[in-house]
């Protein structure tokens, strides 16, 4: 009840569209595979360019996930 | 005149919507408490997430304001 | 042929609109002057504030480019 | 037999007493999850506020386990 | 009312009993002093010296207070 | 199909002989338990020693595996 | 009396003479603020530049001040 | 008389007990063996486990002592 | 003659033999390019990975070069 | 116009005199290779010691310079 | 017996020959002298550069060694 | 002869004149000590302020030595 556990997972988030949508793809893919997810943390944002434009955001993120009792 | 002396503060500003807004909110924030802000400094972009999504994106930032001579 | 060798080169990219604007000029830049970017890290996240309100952000990168062999 | 593995859990114990009884909870719960746990590194101190007193000790540990071969 | 703001204050709380009693003496100032702390980070630990026994504990503090909307 | 996302594992491997051969058995250990390992970051190089000589080296990795969708 | 507390503000001190003239501009424009200050810690140095000369040493300070009690 | 120099020894204490006692024997073994110790810093904070039980404090430090003029 | 001044290049030398090997393609092909090498530094070692094994060793380098007065 | 862009260079600069001389050494020799100079940031403090006095200054900086539109 | 002490002693082992060449030689100069060494951590890995090719490895070492009770 | 071994020692000097000053005292001491210094690098700067005033610097600095074989 009191003093919960919970676990970090690191996980990066990948999106053409935007950093915001990067990391909400992280969040997501992490909430689908069964984990409860409480919060996140920006380690790295980081990208592929191709052809002088950005083609790809890479967002490296901490989750924080609740340790089922 | 010459040899200004700046003040960093430490803020968190919240939003729901991006993380410019979150940047925007806490700068705004400042301003409005008397403070002449000159620039910020983004230190660490994290959030809350409920049922999957994103629910709050907070981003902490060092905030320069100049002090009064 | 294979083990290629890459540089990284620090680059300041600026814009009155988003972070990702920042960055896409930063690297679009570095691509003008006649580099091939294969990708970029956000070092840095800061801005100007004018009046209270976010006048531009200023993103510190690294980009990645190839050295010809 | 001989070159061991091991992997490295990020966990959150928590606890209303001290930082040693949070660091112990988050081990103990590593523990019960069926992990052989050999070592833990602190990496964050951090707790909740209620009143002007600590609520809640939050100690972030890299907790070292075994992998089976 | 949602979107709140935040700021984090840096604290030093000394103590000759504990790490945990020099939290609470760092957190109670700031409490004490009109502001609304919410949580902590602790940033250092050190401490002085005496005939070569621990004189006191010396811990730096990120406190985290309400800014008043 | 696009967006991948992607896990990060925290992995020690260690062994007898080399640097090198210590980060492919973490490597290896991780592709045998079912993961698609993409590459690898090194975080920390250390080692035991035993009477004077290296006895052996402890290389601390970051694994990138692909999360099936 | 005893376990006092103390609070540590950043500042950035500005001086065209030298990196110690920033120093003791940051430091002495938070004592003409009332502050007690009994230490300070550099954290950054750095400056502008004019057609190929130092213009402005900007040195970020931490300032240790005592908290009244 | 003035302008005294200090040599900081890097220390690693344990304890079964605390974190508290591991720092207190780092501290004294550095007594003990001849230096006169006027401050710590904890650097690292990390421990052994043993059935899935905190086994052992080891604290990381750094030992400000005297050099004899 | 004295107080020369260097400059500091990022570089990822790249090899699919050894650590060793991607630093030597590092500084080799900043040599090549006509620079003076003086020194190197390693900042990070990461690598590739194809069905387990490492495919490819990524090492980023600073290169410290002379300026030519 | 608007929108600049600036490139961060690693610079190696050194005296026998003083950190500011070393500093503006590091400075002029990157403006007299061409290049438009806004801002440094030191990054490191270091150098030379011949029989037990300081014989060389040598302080890393980032020096900011303009790219040319 | 139970709470031992160790001192971090920081080593640069240099070599021609390896990486691990250049451990090697700073554990066992540090051994040679007398103490009892436990364990190495690499800090630093970087080196002198003759004619475009690595001339010498320097490896920064923390080297833990037994505290004689 | 070849293939030198280093001891890197951690110093802080203290000067009530300049930075420069401090280095130099830290050095001089670790010399007169008995040891060969070959460099030295600033970890922190830092000193006390009495009266709003800066009183004495403090400069924590490594110094290099060598190990006689």
């Amino acid at each position: 009840m009191t003093d919960p556990v919970f676990r970090k997972l690191e996980i990066v988030g990948t999106s053409t569209v935007s950093i915001e949508d990067a990391i909400a793809r992280g969040v997501a893919a992490t909430a689908t595979a069964g984990e409860t997810v409480d919060w996140f943390e920006v380690l790295e944002t980081r990208g592929a360019v191709r052809e002088g434009k950005v083609h790809q955001y890479q967002v490296v993120l901490k989750v924080g996930v609740r340790v089922r009792a």
